[in-house]
């Protein structure tokens, strides 16, 4: 089976310890010989971020964050940053933190260091996005793209477990999506495989004791990895009928994710079986060696028992009345890449049963 | 067990394909917007170097390549790039090849693009080396990565198989010497095991059959990964062992490495035995839950017994007369993170075993 792909390797720094926030961010200023640094943080992320930002001084503090970022409360921030002549912006929070500094670095050039606070992985992509007249607009940009991350669990420890789950299972959705997604490749893949280990490990140590800081260093990091290799490799089945259910029937985000998950990994796997071998030892099953899908589908299944998962898209409102619609619009959308042709008949058995948690095999 | 660690990933891009050559370099110096590009290869590369740019338009080709970049020769090729007005650095060869390149895009900040035709590594790393008065002078800056390597397997076919095991295995002593070396991190360690994975497979096939183009594939890819891995984690032991066989005692370089690693894996690999699962199930190996170590050690074992790898120190002029001196410069520079605390016993064990080819277990 031949190889040939195109693959770009993001240049980041990722400065990654337990407690050490502060320590790392001062020695990233110094190493951008920056003086003059925008701090960004929402009000509920205040205390943290002064938590992080202990040994610098802002010459600037922003609080106005918003979700989806926009464009208005970009244009604020930014003629800020040059009335204060920062020279680089510190975000301290989640997505749209992450967001608001991808912005104002999109038009003005400045350096970003990220500090994330939740496992969104918008930090490890050149991904920036805009609202204007509730149209949001994305693009990729390598100036957004933050020049480094400091990853610190303590950040992350009051993440609440059920919260946790789900964004740690939405990591674990991009980690699997990238198997198979449409620009995918063998360096995406393996980042994907260690991004989900280390996923897997993370979540049940979270389930079992939610200030286990070892699970949640490996939760930061897998779902570094995650935003790594979807960005890498981009949208593949599994997002676009993420997309569908979300964007046409406004069913909720990371739960949709978790509870799709496993029904698209069993329609695939039959079709990678070697991808899906490597994926169940990742998830720490039992490796079968004449079926390797079947094994990677009941690693998957192991640990959403473990982890007590969403299960059932009818619990966020989802009927059979929205299946035909839904059925058309995935059809249409599927990537033509997908390792197994995607069909009316196996999304209508895959939202079936993914409507009712309905374990038996996927008709494909 | 606490993550801390700094990573840093260098941006680059790889372009990768069979007798996809042409065709990708036209692409990037379109996107590079790059109009007289300078061609080095040396004498023996011409021919590959003519398939490689057949659709683009030198505007100099260069020819002197010299082992280990002489100084005078980084400052006639300078000269010549800046006399043309070349815009874009393309190499195609080994690792002198990439490494004029680099000399070039030094002083000067060219772009460069790398076409390896060997397993060498050099282009996925932003390490320089000039040799002036006989001594070789090394660091590393950003301007000497490749913005491009462009892989493509027709151009390695010709590599006679003894040429490609031994370079082979030097990339996979880079692998495994990652996963304990100073400056690993979990990025380097995932890396290095899907390099491990991609030559163990690449080795076999090469042996099988020397035109399998599947396994020359396979043989660049994972001696990329092995660069990149090993320019992120730096030296381990097995490398401050083979600098001293090799520099102190003249052992030839790639089958001094090839005869040391399993040696270096015996004594390392029981301190790091969750590493050595992930490395035995990556070179094909069978798992064993009880002695990973021991997995990793056989796995190692059978793929050098598979494709004749050298195996005694004896066979290339090492004598019992050079342990002693050995023994102390190895013990002077081992890694003080080694996994296993050094000492002069153990390495005394270590090289008395790999003298003779011996494969009883290692003293620790």
């Amino acid at each position: 089976m031949s190889m040939s792909f195109e693959h770009t390797t993001l240049g980041q720094r990722v400065l990654f310890g337990t407690g050490q926030a502060a320590e790392h961010l001062t020695a990233e200023l110094d190493r951008l010989g920056a003086t003059r640094p925008m701090v960004i943080a929402g009000e509920l992320e205040r205390a943290l971020a002064e938590q992080a930002t202990a040994k610098i001084t802002p010459a600037l503090w922003w609080d106005e964050v918003i979700q989806h970022v926009p464009v208005e409360v970009a244009e604020r921030a930014r003629a800020a940053a040059a009335r204060e002549s920062v020279d680089v912006v510190v975000s301290v929070g989640g997505g749209s933190t992450t967001g608001l500094a991808k912005a104002i670095a999109l038009t003005t050039g400045l350096p970003v260091i990220a500090v994330p606070t939740t496992y969104a992985g918008s930090e490890a992509t050149d991904v920036w996005g805009l609202t204007e007249d509730r149209t949001k607009t994305t693009g990729t940009d390598p100036n957004v793209l933050p020049a480094t991350v400091v990853y610190d669990a303590e950040l992350s420890k009051t993440l609440p477990v059920g919260l946790s789950v789900a964004s740690g299972l939405n990591g674990m959705a991009h980690c699997v999506d990238s198997l198979w997604a449409p620009r995918t490749d063998p360096i995406n893949q393996a980042l994907a495989l260690e991004g989900a280990r280390a996923l897997a490990r993370s979540l049940r140590g979270i389930v079992a004791d939610a200030d286990d800081m070892d699970a949640r260093e490996q939760a930061l990091y897998g779902c570094y990895l995650a935003a790594v290799s979807f960005a890498g490799a981009g949208s593949g089945l599994h997002h676009k009928i993420c997309h569908v259910l979300g964007g046409t029937f406004d069913l909720p985000h990371a739960q949709t994710h978790a509870t799709v998950l496993p029904y698209v990994l069993e329609l695939n796997a039959p079709a990678v079986p070697e991808l899906a071998g490597r994926l169940a030892t990742a998830l720490g099953g039992e490796p079968s060696t004449d079926d390797a899908a079947g094994a990677a589908v009941a690693a998957l299944r192991e640990l959403y028992d473990a982890v007590q998962a969403p299960s059932r898209l009818a619990d966020y409102g989802f009927t059979t009345d929205g299946i035909g619609e839904a059925v058309g619009r995935i059809v249409a959308a599927a990537p033509a890449s997908n390792p197994v042709p995607v069909t009316k008949q196996n999304i209508t058995g895959l939202l079936c049963a993914a409507l009712t948690g309905d374990r038996a095999t996927v008709t494909v």
